[in-house]
């Protein structure tokens, strides 16, 4: 077994070409390292006659960090293995993986260079029409699939053992849950936003819900979750879209995995103004306000469908429950849209969609909507009994 | 390293002179085994001084159906580190384990001769006054600091994992929130309630609602739980309490124990008028009602206590989401509490305070109000906002 060392770009090379038929005998390979950001080691090895893969290895530590900041690569096992579950219940819109191999933490898999970073494409003012109903179906059938209704409670339990994953989901409750909400050193705060953010410190009745939202997130494993659905997992092109990174995956509420989605296109919604001249930013958050009904309308409309034919358990089969059950569902992801919206604005991470807008008072304009539109969905989400009620709110924060 | 092999009284013996001192060194020792009824061998060991210890050991099947339902003897450890968790967060009230051998699945654990069970006592009209007050220490205790309050996240999910019960817990999961409900083999159902019961086939609307509970015990990993805190598992005495019998231990949702505690005092409640003249039912009755009241009222201010004073993550902190959380503890309680007065009534496990009304009429009569006390607890609970308001409910059922 080969021992864990961190890849040069010719042992991402020889690691491809061995565990891939792709390049054929006589190929002439070329590799080179791209950052993806934040925590692991990207290459891309090509051949001459363009094919090309991607080889992903875990650091042993948080990449944008450095060594401070120690990281178990057992993330890389996480993540390959979401995705094995993910492409076995949506192949269509899951990076595959060729091969992983757990003593390197390395992993093989598809390039998607057809294909761009969604948030990229948004903060440019590009639409995809399909975007909304391949998200609902890459949501719905890996979300249904890895649940009670289906899975017996033996495999169930097995599987929410396997998928535990305490440092990333820390790094989740700090930073979606608790950071924005104190004056935390991580939080980047925009100066003109300041005031704002200090009543986030002090609003008791936001941090009680925030709380019950972080409760959930701790202990409500419904299904395997891809933990980390922003715009920037996502990649698109004209036909199709991928979901790639799930070293976040684990058990979870389905709600957060549909808000994260949401609210990321939530945040571009609130950008627009800030982003592009008016006529088109009119356009682009018509184009956002259709793609979260339809999201909506389609995830329902299948996870029902799924709920009726597919549910194993007897109990759970009682289309009442079902109904309640999706209740909820939207209600959690309209909470957990409201953290991002947030988290985004005040927290550690931000966002291009309003890093992006070059005029500091209208960016903070931007901000502030994230912010209120994000406590609206959070303080009213039991009350939002269906999405054109979240979509006639949220078309006050359009200015 | 010893292989499992089944215990003869004197490998019991030998067992529980190795691994306590308590019988001194010259000792004449004698065992004895005694059935505790379903899954397991126990034995109680005692020298010729009086002092005793019990050795329970968990069989590859179970004991009351024999070799055709394997059953892992996993479940002596779970029982054995559940006990061990309790025993730290609340001695006083929880059996005390002195060894456990996993490769025998045997524990060695304090003989409770000075105790007799809670349920032939009260079955016999007995009443202890200290019963409430304790076992809400019992359950604010070792439910609140297993929970995410206390636990880092890592903790947590690491002790999720450790105590995984999939055998034991699908036998809860069956009996408790399936079978009732439809037509199944493993149902007893005595012949003058089989008309109601035949209603709670075709009763949609409570299927729902048991449902919602069911996917909760699946997936709400909250504390945890003993997992059968039914009045055969307290053993009391006229100081004290203790439980025992924690095999069906594992991470769920804290309403769970409180309701199955709070089901077991209303399985007596109900029978009262069936087993006793009317002046010692009215009685006894009034002892229960007054035992629940306390109960809950102990069980809410001693977890606020601690909810208040030692929860350490930040964001749970808040005391309004302290109070709703407690608030949906009472809701899930009342729900589980329901279920176990329906499923002691129809399912498969009785238990002596109906079984043992000699006179079928007045048993049916009970049954009947054990049914519709289960059902309206379970409708209704999230409408109950206080305990003063199950109370009435309840009394609406004392004959």
């Amino acid at each position: 077994m080969t021992a864990y060392h961190i890849f040069t770009p010719d042992d991402a090379l020889r690691f491809a070409d061995r565990h891939s038929e792709l390049f054929g005998d006589h190929s002439k390979l070329s590799a080179v390292e791209f950052g993806d950001g934040n925590l692991n080691l990207v290459f891309r090895v090509s051949n001459d006659k363009g094919t090309s893969l991607i080889v992903k290895q875990a650091l042993p530590y948080a990449r944008c960090v450095g060594e401070s900041w120690p990281l178990s690569t057992d993330r890389a096992r996480i993540e390959a293995e979401v995705l094995q579950q993910h492409g076995r219940f949506c192949p269509q819109h899951t990076v595959e993986v060729l091969h992983f191999e757990p003593a390197l933490s390395a992993i093989l898999m598809e390039d998607l260079k057809q294909y761009q970073i969604l948030r990229s494409e948004l903060v440019k003012g590009k639409t995809f029409a399909h975007l909304a109903s391949q998200m609902a179906t890459y949501l719905a059938q890996t979300l249904f699939y890895s649940s009670d209704f289906v899975l017996s409670g033996s495999v169930k339990k097995a599987a929410v053992a396997r998928f535990i994953n305490p440092e990333l989901c820390l790094i989740t409750e700090d930073l979606f849950f608790t950071d924005p909400y104190c004056n935390h050193e991580r939080n980047t705060i925009h100066a003109l936003i300041l005031p704002r953010a200090r009543q986030l410190w002090q609003d008791e009745k936001l941090q009680a819900e925030v709380a019950a939202l972080k409760a959930d997130f701790l202990s409500k494993p419904q299904a395997l979750l891809h933990g980390d659905v922003h715009s920037g997992s996502i990649f698109i092109n004209a036909d199709n879209c991928k979901v790639i990174d799930a070293e976040f995956g684990f058990y979870g509420p389905i709600g957060f995995d549909v808000g994260s989605l949401l609210g990321n296109l939530l945040l571009n919604y609130v950008a627009c103004p800030g982003l592009f001249a008016p006529a088109q930013a009119e356009q682009q958050q018509a184009y956002l306000l259709a793609q979260i009904r339809e999201l909506w309308q389609q995830f329902a409309s299948q996870f029902s469908q799924l709920m009726a034919c597919e549910t194993q358990d007897s109990a759970l089969q009682n289309s009442r429950y079902q109904q309640h059950f999706l209740q909820q569902v939207l209600a959690d992801s309209l909470g957990y849209a409201g953290c991002e919206l947030i988290r985004r604005t005040v927290g550690l991470a931000h966002v291009a969609d309003l890093e992006k807008i070059t005029d500091a008072t209208k960016r903070a304009e931007a901000e502030l909507r994230a912010i209120e539109l994000g406590r609206a969905l959070i303080m009213q989400r039991a009350q939002l009994p269906q999405m054109d009620a979240v979509l006639t709110l949220v078309q006050q924060f359009a200015l």
